[in-house]
């Protein structure tokens, strides 16, 4: 065997080994990269690319249908973070540090009395202005007293919206998902991706 | 250098040159792996794996505000296959080989005359059965004759849809488009994630 025949196999294993390191660092690095971010004080942080998120369902409570102002104005577009809705797929439950995140979007300028309004697909909702996000993470330590699920407001208003958000009070949001909703404190029933 | 050296060198060797070697596959796959899929005789398949895609926007199209049958019945959930959304994000530009999908999603049971419901969110519409697909591919070679975008029908009905599909005629969706699209074919103009 010649000397540049060892020297190349002796880089190509260098090199080979390198590339096992560089396969485990990544996958440990992504099972820690997928949970809610928090700052040292215990706020949310509010997550990066989330309309690159799983999309779950968009239940529409117009504000023309709820007296002017709807509870959250108007559409409610629903995401899973990827990571979570992999396992709740595979396992059916929703694992520690799951992110389900809420954002809420007016619809276009209306021309009805019921908020509609009418376009070439013919009359209906037609999304438009961003307009607010709220957030729920499931953390079995930090919200027990909440059936493990805690409640976050980034603001219900056009973006930017807040950096951060402290937990809400119970009965801002928990209560309601503890009373109505339909699986582990999700609306299970309105988001077909999570029964199909 | 020990034979049991070289040996070992040699395998790492071998195995780096075989990781290198399915890394270009991979890469090569990918590149042709996201866009459509066509029989032999032309027609568009099915894709899979679209409720993971990039999520667009819901128009919403109550067949209770449309003489009780909407054209595309109820919600239009709008997705793009997630590599063409990464090139069109950078470019500004829908890439050759890009589909964008529409899946029809029913309200659920209305108690109201203009199709809506009450939940503890309030009164309005909620995702209910999903109730079939439009799909829209670019290719400038196919479908040159309708500014470049092919249209498909899978069937506006519960699921299983159908698992292929022949372009329609220009009359039956390409030309809405050419008339009303705000950009490229596309109803940009609903789809937040395009515009941001």
């Amino acid at each position: 065997m010649k000397t540049s025949t060892i020297v190349a196999l002796a880089l190509a294993g260098a090199a080979a080994m390198l590339s096992v390191g560089s396969v485990h660092q990544t996958a440990t690095a992504q099972m820690t990269d997928w949970g809610p971010k928090w700052t040292s004080d215990g706020k949310l942080q509010l997550p990066t690319g989330y309309r690159e998120w799983i999309y779950l369902g968009s239940p529409l409570t117009p504000n023309a249908l709820n007296d002017g102002k709807a509870g959250f104005p108007e559409y409610h577009n629903v995401y899973i973070q990827p990571q979570a809705y992999k396992i709740y797929k595979q396992s059916g439950t929703f694992p520690e540090g799951t992110i389900m995140l809420k954002e809420l979007q007016l619809v276009m300028e209306s021309e009805e009395a019921d908020g509609s309004r009418t376009e070439v697909s013919g009359r209906g909702y037609f999304p438009g202005a961003y307009n607010g996000i709220d957030i729920a993470v499931k953390d079995s330590k930090r919200f027990a007293a909440s059936n493990n699920w805690g409640y976050f407001n980034f603001g219900h208003h056009a973006p930017p919206y807040a950096e951060t958000a402290a937990a809400a009070p119970t009965e801002n949001c928990a209560q309601c998902h503890i009373d109505n909703a339909t699986k582990d404190m999700v609306f299970t029933r309105f988001y077909g991706p999570l029964n199909n």
